[in-house]
């Protein structure tokens, strides 16, 4: 088994790009990626996207982009896994590579979703949920959410308040980060005062959607010092896991099985654990996400995440610093490319290039990428080579 | 590079199956193939499937079938391709095994068509094109290929009922077929009289879409003595390409360079020519793409391909058999799962197992995907052991 090395990453700014198709922002953050790696070409395109078909009347992916930017005749195609097919189109990458298959793979999310009215995008997310017998019945991403917020609430003692900061952090954070959607300082007076979504979640608890891109170039580790520029970053542990595609199949809702489950096997193909991971991006979509993540990976006792956050823990300066740049709540969710987000996080804070949010020393990063509420979870280890 | 064998195939007819949904389909599809291999679980799902995002409001479909199959856990995600989803899902699952990040898995392929009204379907099915240049034009997939059919009877001399025998030689191979959907012997004079879809290509040019699920099982070869039951089928040879998504960017667009480029990358894997495949599964969407599928991997001269069929060579007694089981002519076309149903024909043919239209002596056998209008090109070849 091969091992793999990332020399390239890209993104764009998350936002609302009214002036940008699906293929101008899968084309900047790949060639971004491509002029950051050094090549010039790639062997193989994987495209990470989950709504193109409804969102954007454009599927095929892989073909669609790979020609976009010159990678006519590459092999290329898409991945899907909700809001986790970013990550799964990196891992597709990553298998690709340690097969031998290819000698160099280019893996870029991307979502659109601005073209759409809300209500469609609404509609769209559902299909990551149990079509029969959750979005059928009406139940939407952030009302599975607010269900899991309210059990995790009523369980363990917590108030809404002390889920702030969480997304404080978020906003803190990405005020340094120039491809974030927001750069608005949050507090606890404008946190409380948000707009209800779906008690208890209110505004300032969900992440936002958006458009954006980014990309990740892989290649062999013992071909990566023949590039020049930054020093390549070691995919040391890559693995997935699913859960129960509807939430109440679960005995435990509150434990994220899958993120255990493929946690697990990415500290054990590492050979790291918890305590020597110093940056981990997670998937906050929504606060009680962030929660139930640092808990199912050993971050925190079941019930205490909250108390790690209030103790500024989970801060760029803490013991485990999470959405470092932002995370889904503040530097933006399109959902397709939020995989390749947090990887290209991870490779920031890995290579030094975190300003603002950079985490002292840090060697040994995680990012993990959610798709549904918990169904399919992919986490990645990355680190620093001696 | 670990050697990658299949143990095990499944598949469900090809059909308007009102009494069965989408996860139905998969599940039987996948549960045949997993009893055939005498596995009880597998270490990942990948599921090939182009359109359930519009036609069955669900995605996500990773978690959603491992979990209805009882492989709650595993990791799970899905792949497109357009049309060639299906062979993209198998080619996850031998890159996977063979980067040794899994022992065992299940590539399946499914589409359920039939729920959705025919408009919805041919516009769910025109997102493989260019949404911008070609679908936003009016140009279905009947009509990129009528005007590829005119330009190629143009070119090199052939009238429409020159191109009657690959459609007789599906059907007639079909009759065997209890997975096919249709079962009805076609003659010249049928074909000739067939009502006009798109001129030149009528009825009996075109394929059916259709419900249906195809899968199977891939475990490193050095494990596959150890199961009972079948001769594993060794995968010999993997291989992706992909061309201009629009056909009206290609210099010559009545060459599959995809096909050709993917072809030739599976050959020099598998160690053969053209001269050694005793059977070709091709992606016989349109009869015209038969021809173009013989010419450009190597079975015919350019502009020759209607004469190796009308001197009956495409038959199962034939120099190069091709639609064994009916083709996606009168075997059907689920799209994202067509790609498998060609791969667990090839592996029927190789063990002995296509009573009717077997292939005599069988050793090598090639299947190919096709996405959009030649824009993903997907091969595979199999071997039977010595």
């Amino acid at each position: 088994m091969r091992q793999v090395a990332v020399i390239g990453i890209g993104q764009t700014k998350v936002d609302e790009h009214w002036d940008k198709s699906l293929r101008d922002l899968a084309g900047e953050a790949a060639l971004v990626a491509l002029a950051d790696s050094g090549l010039e070409r790639v062997d193989a395109v994987y495209v990470g996207n989950m709504m193109s078909g409804s969102a954007n009347h454009q599927q095929h992916l892989g073909a669609y982009i790979a020609d976009w930017i010159g990678m006519r005749g590459t092999e290329a195609y898409r991945t899907e896994a909700a809001c986790s097919s970013g990550a799964a189109s990196f891992r597709t990458a990553v298998m690709a590579i340690s097969s031998g298959a290819v000698e160099s793979a280019l893996a870029v999310g991307v979502e659109k979703m601005t073209d759409s009215p809300m209500n469609e995008i609404t509609a769209a997310l559902a299909t990551a949920a149990d079509a029969e017998w959750e979005a059928g019945q009406g139940l939407s991403f952030v009302s599975l959410n607010a269900l899991l917020m309210r059990r995790y609430m009523h369980e363990h003692g917590w108030q809404k308040e002390h889920f702030a900061p969480f997304s404080i952090n978020a906003h803190s954070n990405a005020m340094h980060n120039p491809f974030a959607r927001f750069h608005e300082k949050l507090n606890i007076d404008r946190y409380l005062k948000a707009s209800m979504v779906n008690d208890p979640i209110n505004l300032m608890d969900a992440s936002p959607t958006g458009d954006g891109a980014a990309a990740a170039i892989v290649i062999p580790l013992e071909r990566a010092s023949r590039f020049n520029g930054h020093t390549p970053v070691l995919v040391a542990g890559s693995s997935a896991a699913t859960d129960t595609i509807a939430v109440h199949h679960r005995k435990d809702p509150l434990f994220l099985k899958a993120a255990f489950a493929s946690g697990k096997k990415a500290y054990k193909q590492a050979g790291v654990n918890p305590d020597d991971i110093d940056v981990f991006e997670l998937h906050d979509a929504f606060s009680i996400m962030a929660a139930l993540s640092l808990e199912a990976n050993g971050f925190a006792e079941r019930g205490q995440a909250p108390r790690l956050a209030l103790e500024g823990q989970s801060q760029p300066s803490g013991r485990i610093p999470i959405a470092t740049r932002g995370g889904l709540k503040a530097r933006g969710h399109p959902v397709g490319a939020t995989g390749l987000y947090q990887i290209v996080e991870v490779v920031q804070q890995l290579r030094g290039e975190a300003a603002g949010t950079q985490v002292e020393n840090a060697r040994v990063g995680m990012s993990q990428n959610i798709g549904g509420s918990g169904s399919n979870i992919i986490t990645h280890i990355f680190k620093k080579p001696d």
